[in-house]
């Protein structure tokens, strides 16, 4: 049996989140249906990360097990003329049958797109979250982001419904910036050691209201002492959301 | 009576190019709706420019004659609300009524993305041509470029179906660069004072050749001073032209 990883980018616009549902068009789906064209056989990838509906990934990583050995270096090639061009394979490796993407990774790396100005720009419309208030505080969120670094009990961070409260709520972040790399556009760039369901996009609320005056630089600190959860901010919305990288 | 002139931007990719059709959804459509919407009446707009199927804009500009009288700093909201959020009016401003958007044009920037990779990026499908070769001469694409600046006859790079012949072939480029922003991407950057039709796809479509290294740098500044057409590149795919800006 060979182990295959593969690294994947998709636009996730038009499809339910990245897991298999039943009446739904999702990335799982896809990949499913190009191993079964390129292998002739059903074959069962794993994932490292689950995105929501509407979540973006520039290196998701997959792995599954074949029979059939295709040269690696043929694959991506094979694989993306059998995919939708809104689901890329940037590429594949074979890996010791014992690697797990989702239990193996390291680190992950999100980033979270803002577009700030009074008018809209049509082509973020499905690539950033949109905001009319153009007097975000953007170093203040940064000095804010700081406090989530660190390890943490992030319960606070996770959304109630939808998740697996028997996971253990510690994480370790390493590394959340929030900068302006162009004008109009925000971009909150972070890493850690994992993260809690839909804590990504809880963490951006909160930071956007710190941005813009409605909760203090020290809030976060605060939640992270008191566990106090009713003072998060809202979870952003999916769209402007990344999955940029995975580390093992 | 009040003549009004909106700067528009817009992602052609759902629609049949901006002007009016029969049966197809089109921009002008979209637009003419929203003023109907906003005016309670039926209000024709004028462009400066008819972008053709999957053609994007940044900068479009268009006008239109109303009796009813809007002030111009609340019609981007109130139009905005009206149309699909993949087109945006950015600026509305009261105009001489002798104003007309096409004939008082001055110049225009269009930009044409091309995107080179040995795989294709899912979040560029739409907005760049997608080119495997990854070897392609851009300083000499940027040289050969300047042979299209001057005042020339441009007969050579028109398209012959569907353009109206009777139209002076004759036009001024002021710039032409071409350029790599970011790993992977190519910019072609154009500004002239009139371009005929499909023209900025021909003369990118030539740029290629050479730069892939079928056709020589002196092509342009050959083809022009034979008015050869038969040595012209194919036509470059709408999906990659964005018009860019109109001066007055």
């Amino acid at each position: 049996m060979q182990n295959v990883k593969l690294t994947i980018a998709y636009d996730g616009t038009n499809y339910h989140g990245y897991q298999l549902q039943a009446n739904a068009d999702t990335i799982q789906a896809r990949i499913e249906a190009a191993l079964w064209k390129v292998y002739g056989s059903e074959i069962r990838p794993y994932s490292a990360s689950r995105t929501d509906s509407g979540v973006h990934a520039r290196g998701q990583v997959i792995h599954y097990f074949t029979e059939k050995r295709i040269p690696t270096g043929r694959l991506p090639h094979a694989l993306n003329s059998e995919l939708p061009n809104d689901i890329v394979v940037k590429r594949a490796e074979e890996v010791s049958p014992n690697f797990k993407a989702r239990r193996d990774a390291k680190a992950k790396q999100y980033r979270y797109y803002v577009y700030h100005a009074p008018v809209m720009d049509p082509f973020w419309r499905n690539y950033a979250l949109y905001m009319r208030e153009t007097n975000l505080d953007i170093r203040k969120m940064d000095r804010a982001a700081k406090h989530f670094e660190g390890t943490h009990d992030f319960s606070p961070f996770r959304a109630v419904q939808g998740s697996d409260l028997s996971i253990n709520p510690i994480r370790t972040i390493h590394k959340f910036r929030v900068f302006e790399p162009q004008e109009s556009l925000l971009v909150f760039d972070v890493i850690g050691s994992g993260f809690l369901y839909k804590m990504v996009r809880i963490m951006v609320g909160t930071l956007l209201e710190i941005g813009r005056g409605s909760m203090s630089e020290q809030s976060i600190r605060e939640i992270l002492e008191s566990q106090d959860r009713s003072r998060v901010g809202s979870t952003a919305k999916p769209h402007g959301l990344y999955l940029e990288r995975i580390w093992y």
